[in-house]
């Protein structure tokens, strides 16, 4: 029977984290809820929604939990509710104590709620992982990249590989971080501080989204552990558990072109605010594109709706070289693209107006490149 | 064929007020536009559902507006993208040319955007107001009665003079404003600076919360006028137009009691945040009640869902007096209750289980009371 008291927002930060993990229409019903396991250790909260697991544990010696165990056990208790109840609690406090078996009393102040709950046995056991040479990095640089990339991975089903994230480690130091939707792409490359174990795995672009929100930016350093199905990423009080697409990634490499015709380097900030003056236009047209033209190194943007009206704007090349080009493109993907960034100025280079186009930081020296696909218009 | 240039962020703050009348799926498309109106005065912005309409009056010696009228004329402009359009646009400063009839060239910086408009003469007329002896009222001293009654009135359609909120003169300097959807009533009494004319009026509920918004805190008075189906609130540029609620408001004068059997006196915040937690456990019950006790001169509060959970709780009274009593109700309406409150304490009083309660600031002169009708259970 679970006994024990503990600072209520240190809680409540611990539960909402874990939450992440949980949907409230799940189709298995059990996975509404949140599991506690009460050791003399700590506490431990689990979540899952069947594709992405996180357990917190809150050790019995951190000092901003102030946590008091006198007695241990497990149970589960619908989060959303259960969460509801802890944030409306009075005191800075609260005592949370099994009265009978899977009814819990929390006291705060002069409240006191008692609350009905499950048996922990009902909960699914998730998958164990061989937690062996894990992958060691900085977590900043890992949400980095992923910022830099998941984006770009399809919403869709209709291809499900996709919709991931294709991480690849090879030389036990060069990782390259890859998503495409078909329509763009974007790849990253990193040079890694230590060397670690090859790998090749396809994880879905939503559990890194939510990766990037669990581990928040005071955890330093991230331990990521791989087996044939599942990813474990791992700092000292969160594990955070998602399963991994099946299947084959195609391979992008072939995709990036070398050689091109048209080189332009623009300020990122200015060009994107030219996009989306472009695009409030171009989403009333019926392909939705935005026309740029390069003619004697002037670089101008046009759309035409004939229904609404049209853009035509100069856009301040900082820097262009080769033939003049007429090129389609949706100004989404290049606003996307240009967000993904963060340096000042970016260099665009073309091939024709049929061929896919690159983006790269200027001066990168091809650690990060983007791709967009043109669209054919009359 | 209009022509002038203008400051965008003013532009843009006006044609978001105007905006507020606007609604993009109103069933007569014209009413999706904003109606531009350019003579040698200035700028007049116009915007409608039907119900409100809204009149933005930039003048031409307006210093901010950084206005500059080099021709006349009126257009009609699809109010949702337009606003959108000269949100993207680069420059601080706007010029806006009729190139052709209904269509104009927004120009800044190097961008050039053609957009297609209507003719100004589809624009429904709006009612003359016979602008006459208007009520003169600071501007924050009506929004606060405001806040403290509309919230009262009815969602329902049902009976539709309950979606008002019953604003009074009488004696030429009291206000009364009133509004209850039967189970709750809110009413706030005040005395007005100046004398003017009685009148009486219901205006829909909705109405006066758009009014609250676009009247911002920095328009010191508003001008009131009357006419038999609107209402016009006017300050130096803005006009402010609703349509009255036909038919007669209800006699609630006699709903309010005098005498009671119990009086308590609460910290408004601590009680709102037991109600909180209280309706947290209530919503998961049938009949969505609280329970309030009083017993000996202890006050507790009681939710039982025979699924969920329960709630007990002593709430800490300041002042008791009177005779011993249990009562149920809704705790949303005491959580709105004291929201629309901003006193420190306040003073409940009951008669029993089954007569409407009333809550007051604590030591208000009657000026502001609130009722509930408790939910008989058993």
């Amino acid at each position: 029977m679970i006994q024990f008291s503990i600072n209520k927002s240190y809680f409540l930060q611990a539960l909402n984290t874990t939450k992440r993990a949980i949907s409230h229409k799940n189709a298995i019903p059990i996975l509404s809820t949140v599991k506690i396991d009460v050791d003399s250790e700590g506490i431990t909260l689990t979540g899952s929604n069947g594709q992405i697991s996180i357990e917190y544990f809150i050790p019995v010696n951190e000092e901003n939990a102030g946590l008091l165990i006198t007695s241990s056990g497990s149970i589960l208790l619908e989060a959303g509710f259960f969460i509801n109840v802890v944030s409306s609690l009075p005191d800075i406090t609260l005592d949370f104590k099994e009265i009978e078996k899977n009814q819990i009393v929390l006291t705060s102040g002069k409240s006191e709620i008692t609350l009905k709950g499950k048996d922990a046995e009902q909960y699914p056991r998730l998958q164990d992982m061989q937690a062996e040479n894990p992958l060691l990095i900085e977590t900043k640089t890992l949400k980095n990249v992923i910022n830099e990339t998941a984006f770009a991975a399809s919403l869709q089903e209709s291809r499900p590989i996709l919709t991931g994230v294709h991480l690849v480690l090879s030389d036990n130091q060069t990782l390259k971080t890859v998503a495409t939707d078909s329509h763009r792409l974007s790849q990253r490359q990193i040079s890694l501080e230590k060397p670690s174990d090859n790998f090749d795995v396809v994880v879905p672009s939503r559990s890194l989204r939510e990766f990037s929100a669990v581990f928040t930016d005071d955890i330093e350093t991230v331990e990521v552990f791989f087996s044939a199905n599942q990813i474990l990423f791992r700092s000292e009080q969160i594990s955070f558990y998602t399963r991994l697409l099946e299947g084959n990634y195609p391979d992008t490499d072939r995709l990036i072109p070398t050689a091109f015709t048209t080189e332009m380097t623009f300020n990122r900030e200015k060009l994107r605010q030219a996009m989306e003056r472009a695009r409030i236009l171009s989403n009333a047209t019926t392909n939705g594109t935005v026309k740029l033209e390069v003619e004697n190194s002037v670089v101008s943007a046009h759309v035409n709706s004939p229904e609404v009206g049209q853009v035509h704007e100069e856009l301040d090349a900082l820097t262009i070289s080769g033939q003049d080009l007429t090129i389609s493109f949706n100004p989404t993907y290049l606003i996307d693209a240009l967000k993904a960034m963060d340096t000042e100025n970016v260099t665009i280079s073309f091939i024709s107006a049929v061929r896919p186009f690159t983006l790269i930081p200027a001066n990168d020296q091809g650690t990060f490149i983007q791709l967009i696909t043109p669209v054919r218009t009359n």
